[in-house]
């Protein structure tokens, strides 16, 4: 056993049509390993903040069972800051700030423990820190890796050296296309997992997500939100959703994927109906099963 | 029995990426006749042409029992055209050239034998001509309708009293938006609802579909193809599809409302692997069979 999670800590200044949040606990660290970790333990988390990060997000992660013994806390530095602006349409936002800060110099190196972890997952930062994270790895059995639309473009060598080494990417539709060059999503990834993953997760956002692994195709629906409150974050929650409950499970089978992308799509679910991390951070587990039945309510139908 | 559909029947000329065809067999009641006489006979058109309409398209559409008795012929008129042009990215398209022609002056008149159908489907043209075909049903059981942007935007009032009208509303996403002025999906549903239909289908193209219909919420994936090679006419096949597999079960329980809606999908999957009505115009029964248990492979994971 044992999940390390590797990506940012940030503090996020969040817009949507409805309310505000300042300076609310962000990064795709954050996402992911509270989400994870609502499954199971350990999970060790790899990042970075300042001096100014806030004690309480330290206790929120670690009365989550969150491991942070290799969480680098930088003396006099400023944490990692974000802002952005959502749209009526909140599938559209703008972003207004993007401050690396403490970031901009970071340099994951994994405690003892987390070096013997058997599931990773590779948070969205510069795959060639992703790339360092896995030399440090012992004997990771199950590699699980974001990317972004700024690392295709900037560092794809890096990018696919690093394809190579992972099991799952998880990546949206846009940022698919963009990968393979390839507007079709099924053939695009057909191309993507040519470059080296075994599988590959599409998240589509308000039209759910797409997992492709050996012969089988996945059309995972979405959650039938009415009320979207903050959409940041939910990809992370997602990846974390996904891989916790495989971290649990131990089970690799296609059957247990399927489950683990309603999983972490059901987490993801949660993630958007508050700001920050909310919406999940208190999750009772009853809600999560009901959840989980009313996705399996949703895209059921009988033979005929 | 008897399935009563209204619509367009035209010449289309379409070029896609890959290929190209000219004044190939079109229209909506074209598509939506020839998918649903698939399932049951009698499907009875209502329509017009010019002389110029190929005898070779009569003939392919009496070999698919659709019955013409209501088939307007204007001596010496022309057809109806149309003429687009598809982008790499198939979701994108040009309108290059649309004829009305004899369409300008369509006057639905349903022949006596139609006036008894239970089951209508108005396919896609001006509400005040859908209202029409309603006026002249003798006691319709289950009215299924489309509309475009072009009639939202253009005849609101009209449409707002035809919505009144009819039992299912499918229309795809932008319209749904523009329709009930929410860009959230599940709201922009509850609220067309509101507007008369008991039901209403979303359909996303490559996401697949949306079913709504009291206390449910279905959402149904999109067939994962590789190769799209022409996306006309996907909407109105899957009309087709959706009222033809209802006209021939009898059944309206939500259980096969979702059944239709997945052989709606299944025939609009087979529609866009060839131009025109090609791709499912001679289909066999067991292909079909088969696209319903991949739909169901597509989608299914187990309670957990």
């Amino acid at each position: 056993m044992g999940l390390l999670v590797v990506g940012s800590l940030g503090l996020d200044t969040v817009a949507t049509p409805f309310d505000r949040v300042e300076e609310a606990l962000g990064g795709s660290a954050v996402y992911i390993s509270l989400a994870a970790s609502y499954f199971s333990g350990p999970v060790y988390l790899v990042g970075v903040v300042g001096e100014d990060f806030p004690k309480e997000y330290i206790e929120l992660l670690e009365e989550n069972h969150v491991d942070l013994e290799g969480l680098q806390i930088i003396e006099k530095g400023k944490t990692f800051r974000w802002s952005g602006k959502y749209h009526y349409d909140l599938n559209v936002r703008d972003t207004l700030l993007t401050e690396l800060n403490v970031f901009e110099n970071f340099d994951p190196i994994i405690p003892e423990k987390g070096r013997k972890a058997k599931f990773v997952c590779l948070g969205n930062i510069d795959p060639e820190l992703q790339m360092k994270v896995l030399d440090q790895m012992e004997k990771p059995q199950f590699v699980v890796c974001d990317t972004m639309n700024y690392w295709i473009e900037g560092k794809k060598d890096t990018l696919m050296k690093l394809l190579k080494r992972v099991n799952v990417l998880i990546i949206n539709d846009s940022e698919a296309r963009l990968l393979a060059k390839e507007p079709n999503l099924i053939k695009a990834a057909k191309m993507i997992r040519d470059m080296g993953p075994e599988m590959l997760i599409i998240k589509k956002g308000e039209h759910g997500a797409l997992l492709f692994g050996g012969d089988v195709i996945f059309s995972a629906p979405a959650y039938p939100l009415e009320m979207i409150y903050d959409p940041t974050g939910a990809g992370d929650t997602f990846a974390g959703g996904f891989i916790g409950y495989l971290h649990k499970t131990q089970d690799l089978s296609p059957e247990n994927m399927k489950r683990a992308v309603i999983y972490g799509s059901a987490m993801a679910s949660f993630c958007v109906e508050k700001f920050s991390t909310q919406g999940f951070e208190d999750l009772d587990y009853l809600r999560v099963q009901d959840r989980y039945r009313e996705f399996l309510n949703l895209s059921r139908f009988d033979e005929k």
